[in-house]
């Protein structure tokens, strides 16, 4: 039987957040994740250099969807249409084993201070890439900055709400998210 | 001239940015920022009760000052007013070393992996006391998450603002950050 199996990669990831749900991030090791996704601990570092890494290669991967469907919007595009396009872009790409990450994500984040921690910088992340895709296409600084972070809002608003509701695809929520907080920022 | 002479909890959380950029967050000791600082180990537990407190403490004080002034505000000020009279209530209670720590901090955040991750924490955690603050004043959610986010830029922008030019004081700087950021969403 083939060792590089299908969904080895998905399979680690979602023993990881159980184990570190379970018992902590530290206290997990590579052993316990390869065991629990049931590979080998050598398939393990096929796909990540350690446990660390497995929470990064997401978000790394996250940040280039948005930055590249920004970059790919037409070039009259505003600010937050760009932004929908990344949103865009990003979200098409997800299937149901993100959908299934989010609540496990949300129980390993909430029971450990050092992935808050990266949950955090994860954010900041995403939205300096939106930020610098944006400036690349030549909107203002500050304006890209706001509207950077009008994408890492929608992008988490939309994510919880397709989480909590499948009926629509992960697209739909994050752009009616964008919607919202557009208008929200029009009352202020 | 009349020099500026910090106390000894200032001294300590200086000697700990200075000990964490040259020799990382990690190899540093309690024992070592005490005696840069010119203190005892008891002195630097009568102030914080272990080394990653002494970066938290301002974080919370900063939240509370932020949270205060929002809800200080007069009840006819809108979000954007409550979050200005937040950055109002914040900056006026920072001075001098308040200036120095900036480019130590910058420096020591840039030399650590796990000091970023707790400063985008720190940008995660005002933006949620803000939002908080907001809420409590009958803002609907979303506006008040728009208005929180606003608010951290601002503080940041005008934070950075601030330690390039001290020719004006920390609320002029933060203030006029969220006019631009203001004007910025209007353009979207």
């Amino acid at each position: 039987m083939a060792r590089w199996e299908p969904g080895a990669r998905e399979r680690l990831v979602l023993a990881a957040l159980d184990l570190f749900t379970e018992q902590g991030y530290d206290a997990t090791t590579v052993a316990q994740i390869a065991e629990r996704a049931g590979v080998t601990k050598s398939t393990f570092f096929r796909h990540f250099p350690d446990k660390r890494e497995l929470l990064v290669a997401g978000q790394d991967a996250l940040s280039q969807l948005l930055a590249e469907g920004i970059a790919a919007a037409p070039a009259d595009a505003g600010p937050l249409e760009a932004v929908a396009a990344g949103l865009r872009r990003a979200s098409d790409s997800m299937g149901p084993v993100n959908r299934e990450l989010g609540p496990r994500l949300k129980a390993a984040v909430a029971a450990s201070a050092e992935l808050r921690e990266r949950d955090a910088l994860k954010s900041v992340g995403l939205a300096a890439a939106m930020t610098t895709a944006l400036v690349a296409r030549g909107v203002p600084e500050t304006t890209a900055a706001v509207a950077g972070e009008f994408g890492v809002l929608a992008f988490k608003r939309g994510y919880a709400a397709w989480v909590e509701d499948d009926r629509a695809d992960l697209a739909t929520h994050t752009l009616a998210a964008l919607r919202d907080l557009r208008a929200a920022s029009a009352s202020l």
